[in-house]
């Protein structure tokens, strides 16, 4: 951004709390209001934040930007408590996996007055709250911004600038719908891939044997079962075709094992290595 | 081991070149035959052979420990032509990812004074040939043995000094059987998986979508076809259990998914998410 803003982060756990981190760091002012005092006390004292609070929305008034870093269903459910805190020409963003379940009720919600530009940072860890954040983990990632028809260019504008700042490597605008779609697969299928691995392991003795592949594909089987319940079901129909094809690919290839049809079989084999190598050098 | 050793390597490629490379590195003569003249003389100038020829096997009569790097099915087939240049008491293994239905045609092939004590080092690139070779891809990797029921203790030693020098990581003792099965999960799954993930794609665009999760879930779909089509029928009834076994657990996901049972997906996620801690600790 060319100017330095004043941004107010809700919910200051591990996503909020790399932003904090981050926005600080190069110069913004930030704000932040989490159900817990001992994280901002925390964020106080390693300088994340210049203000804090549990319960006194009225620190959110002077935000240019604010960021809510909720749950999907507690975004939903909490957010008209904020509203009357947010100032005029406000842009308020999200940082929710799921869209089209979600950024709907919250515009529904909002004056004319205060400018919704949903957004995803797909970053993440495998740990959870601010202990854990890290300014760095936006670095390279993609940003996906998921305006609505009538959204004002500039308040579009200032998301982009913030995905920047955050050293986003893709920053693309697509349709709420179209984001669930690229989620569902590239996200919440290669969760639900590496947790059904994980799970139907019942060999405790396998363990020993295990490689890098086994490890890379199971990285992810560990989930956040609050956040990641949510986020499939918000995605159910997208997420349980991706889940049906993928399956329907795997039974394609076993058939080809099952009838010894190699020409098959090493042609999925050819397909999959050039795609891969296509993919790798996007 | 205790003291250098002339090793032989049949099929100086990414594994057998690995080989060479590390061996002769820790102080060990290593000779080759390779049906390649190029990669013999590639061999001698980087110095990881003193000795190679692509037709003459008495180069093979030196060796105290003759490494076959042949795929599956070359291995069977043309073992028979090096059976005479093994010298007596001499210690044959192998690399082959597959053993019930290889070892006991090669045990069968060979007289009494061969030892033939199979083995597999779990190691690996996406890349083929000699000049990829690299004599560190074995460290800290998993080195299965399959010795016979009345294979010789001290010819099994040896091979378990061999995974030692090459600094391989776990140096297990398992049947020809239980090796397939163990494959079939930790290796040739995971493949199936990631060949299968990466195939799904039809969507070009998601391309520019996809972050360190789906990368980490395809990095092994880039397969060599003529090797793993091998691997993957030689091992047919292991593997499409373990296809069958996963689509299933898949398939439980999804219902859960569909039906919006909550709990039982949270559990899942929970199951999950202890397992891969465990696994990591392992």
């Amino acid at each position: 951004m060319d100017d330095f803003k004043t941004i107010g982060i809700i919910g200051l756990g591990l996503i909020g709390g790399s932003y904090a981190r981050k926005l600080t760091s190069i110069g913004h002012r930030v704000v932040a209001i989490d159900i817990n005092q001992e994280t901002i006390n925390y964020g106080l004292n390693e300088k994340m934040i210049i203000e804090g609070s549990t319960h006194d929305y009225s620190v959110l008034e002077q935000a240019d930007i604010v960021i809510s870093c909720l749950y999907p269903k507690v975004f939903i459910q909490e957010m008209p408590k904020f509203i009357n805190h947010f100032k005029e020409n406000c842009v308020l963003t999200d940082v929710t996996g799921v869209k089209s379940e979600v950024v709907y009720l919250i515009k529904d919600m909002l004056p004319k007055s205060i400018h919704f530009i949903p957004s995803h940072p797909m970053a993440g860890k495998e740990v959870l709250g601010v202990k854990n954040s890290n300014g760095e983990i936006f670095n390279g990632c993609n940003f996906l911004i998921t305006p609505f028809i009538d959204s004002n260019e500039q308040a579009i504008e200032i998301i982009e600038s913030l995905a920047s700042d955050l050293d986003c490597k893709t920053i693309a605008r697509i349709t709420p719908e179209r984001h669930d779609e690229v989620i569902s697969f590239t996200s919440q299928l290669t969760h639900a891939i590496a947790m059904s691995l994980m799970n139907v392991v019942d060999d405790i003795e396998m363990r020993q044997f295990t490689g890098d592949s086994f490890r890379e594909l199971t990285r992810i089987a560990n989930i956040d079962e609050v956040l990641w319940s949510e986020l499939f079901l918000m995605n159910k129909k997208q997420l349980v075709n991706q889940i049906d094809n993928f399956k329907d690919e795997l039974e394609s290839l076993k058939q080809c094992i099952q009838k010894e049809e190699i020409d098959l079989l090493k042609n999925k084999m050819i397909t999959s290595s050039e795609k891969q190598i296509a993919f790798l050098n996007k």
